[in-house]
Order: C-alpha cells, then sequence, then structure tokens
C-alpha cells in the first residue's frame, strides 16, 4: 500500500514541483492549500489545477483566520514591485505573514494525523532563507519534534517528517527538476499581485521567477 | 508599559484561571478563542464574558477550519457519559482533535508577534497529561524552540515564552488559585455537551469539574 502524504500546495512553482517529487517517490498525495486574505488569490485556483494535474488524492483549501495580519500578501501595505533578485535576497520582506509557516505545518500536521500519514511535503527553498525564518532547516527541524511530542501518531512512535525537497535548490534547478518531472508551469501561478489570474511581472516573486526561467535557460510557459 | 501576552481562552475553568494570572502577573491581556466546529458553541459566549469580566484588552474568536476532524468535540463520535475521574485518567480520550494544541499555539503565536508579544499563557494541566500528547510539557518546551525559531522577532532575540501555569495542579488546586483571584467561575462553562448553555453534568470534563470542586470543599457557582 502506497504511503500517504499531505504536502503544502500554493499553486506557485516551487509547491507544484514539491507535489511533483512526492509523487514521483511513490506517496499518494493529499494537497493543503490555504485562503489566509492574501490578494494574489487566483492561486488557489492554479492550485486547485496543479492538485488534479499531478494526480492528488484530495485537494482542500483551509480557510485561514488570521484577523491581525497586515502583510502585504494580505493588506494593510503595498506589494513592492520592480526589484532585482539581488534586493530581493536581503532583510525581512513585507510579504512576511506572522508565524505562517508553523501555522500551515500544524495544519499539515493535523489532517496527516487524521489520515494516518506520517510525512509532510513543504516547499521552502533557498532563496526564501535570508528573510523568513521559518524557512530555515532549523525551524523544519524544531518543528518536526514538535510535531512528535505533539501528535498521539507522535507519541507512539511514529517518526513524522517534514520533507523540504527544495531547501538547497536555486530557483533555476527547481525549474529544471520541475521539468525533469513533466510539470506543467504554464498551470501555475507565482504572482503575489496577479490581475485576472495573469502575473504583475514586476512583485518580487515574478521577478525570482523570470530570473530562474533564464538562468535555467528557459521559456516561463505562463508568459506566452 | 505593562508587558503583553496572548492568553488561549476556551471559557472554561482552566482558561479562565489562566487569564486571571496572567492579569495578576501584570500582562495586559490579548484572549484568544477558538471556533473550531465544537459541539460545546456556548463556551465561546462564556468565553467572551469571561474576558470582559477579567478585563482582557481586547477578544478575538478565530474560526478553524479543520475538515478532516472527527473527534467527539467536533462530529463523528459521542460525547462519553459518566466516566468516574479515575477512568477518564487513562488513555486516549475519545475528545482528541489531531494536532489541536500545535494549531491553537501556532495562531497564539501569530497573533503575539503581530501584537509584539513574546508571552502567551495557555492552560495545559495535569489532568490531561495521561490522554492529551499535546498537554505535556515537553512538548510546550519544543513548541517554544520552534517558535523562536519560526518568527522574526524569535530570530531578532525574542525570548518567546509559553506559561503553562496550571501544568502541574489538580483541578482542585486551580479552583483554590481561581477563588484566591476572586474568579467568579459561574461564568465559565467547562461541559462537552450543554444543551442551552448549562453543563449536562455527565461528560469526562463535567466530571473532573465537579470532582474537583468536592475535593476543593466548595460548591459550583455555575450549577446553582
Amino acid at each position: 500500500m502506497p504511503r500517504k502524504a499531505v504536502v503544502l500546495l500554493s499553486g506557485g512553482l516551487d509547491s507544484t514541483t514539491v507535489l511533483a517529487l512526492a509523487r514521483e517517490r511513490g506517496f499518494e498525495c493529499y494537497a493543503l492549500s490555504f485562503h489566509y486574505g492574501q490578494r494574489h488569490f487566483s492561486e488557489l485556483r492554479a492550485a486547485a489545477n496543479v492538485a488534479h494535474a499531478l494526480g492528488a488524492v484530495e485537494h482542500v483549501t483551509v480557510a485561514v483566520d488570521m484577523p491581525w495580519s497586515k502583510s502585504a500578501l494580505t493588506r494593510g501595505a503595498d506589494v513592492p514591485k520592480g526589484r532585482a533578485p539581488h534586493e530581493i535576497a536581503h532583510g525581512i520582506p513585507i510579504t512576511y505573514v506572522p508565524a505562517r509557516n508553523t501555522l500551515f505545518l500544524s495544519y499539515a500536521l493535523s489532517w496527516a494525523e487524521s489520515l494516518g500519514a506520517e510525512d509532510i511535503f513543504a516547499g521552502m527553498n533557498i532563496l526564501d532563507y535570508s528573510g523568513y525564518p521559518d524557512c530555515r532547516p532549523e525551524f523544519i527541524e524544531a518543528f518536526q519534534v514538535t510535531a512528535r511530542l505533539g501528535t498521539l501518531a507522535g507519541a507512539e512512535g511514529a517518526a513524522i517528517t517534514v520533507h523540504t525537497p527544495l531547501i538547497k535548490l536555486s530557483k533555476a534547478e527547481i525549474i529544471r527538476e520541475g521539468v525533469r518531472l513533466g510539470v506543467d508551469y504554464s498551470a501555475t501561478l507565482s504572482c503575489y499581485d496577479p490581475s485576472v489570474g495573469r502575473p504583475c511581472r514586476a512583485c518580487d516573486s515574478c521577478q525570482l521567477r523570470a530570473n530562474g526561467f533564464e538562468e535555467a535557460g528557459l521559456v516561463d510557459p505562463a508568459l506566452s
């Protein structure tokens, strides 16, 4: 019987690649998306399409009620535009949502326990490192300890594992990995501020993606 | 300036006592409740009354979307009735919600970070020990490590602390502590299965509460 895994899926380039990787490793995938007041709501449509295309057994979108969040991803601030990759890589981004990954991984853990799954896949990667504290490997390891201690499954000996296969890859390497796995990136949406489902081509996420495709020597199919 | 703290507040006896304790310690309290499909919805009304009575600066109730939960506290199973305290203390209760405290503490962490608070108060106690893995001190410590690594505040050196002042107290001791602090327990509701806001007097939570008042040599004002 294949092992089950919960896969955090935003519908962007990174998490879509992670879903393809989890599937390649033989997991039966349960995709989990979040609606947390983000402006890029069309990402959730992309997530549904991607989950279907990559054969997820189930796709659940959870509404996260976070009335105190003032991040540019939700409300209260403008999404920065036109920054080059080297400018994006330093400091805490204005798109920081307090404790976001702790919260998202907690939901994944809850679903995993209820499914009898011991594996969670998430798309944190090196580009997020410098800015978001909850993308660091030491954070992931600490969460794993919390997960094992805080669940019935863990208390009974299950080795709950949070897989972050992209953590040390550059955007170009992630894209090459996805291409190898046959991922159709035209279905993904990475933009922080899309209009009518089209990427803005100017926010940090669009810049990093464009740079990744350029470095990989490929054309982004979502822009054609 | 008083320090801010986020206090998990269900509206039951334990969390109400915690709120009174946090206030006594000089914290400006931000009370956080959750609606997660629990049957004991009237607990949330109790939480609002208690937050007001104990001078919380703000009280927020977050809707937690957990479509996979099949616990007796939410749906899919019956709340056990008529069990004596020694029967309740052993094994995993049917009222177990997967990863509940990880999720609730994550929300508290998110709000704390957005408030600039470094302190979280929660009402786990020794009676919950045997059954719920996420009530053990080692879980709380692991969560604290995760919290420090997973937030901007923690990465910048904030010592985020999860206070669990009841963890080693018996129910009778908790009640005596609350009485000392002038808590009006008539406003609290601990029942897993109340009807029209009245406790059922038969579920595990009602039994533990009744036993606690008896041991403390007091009459439960919520039953008069």
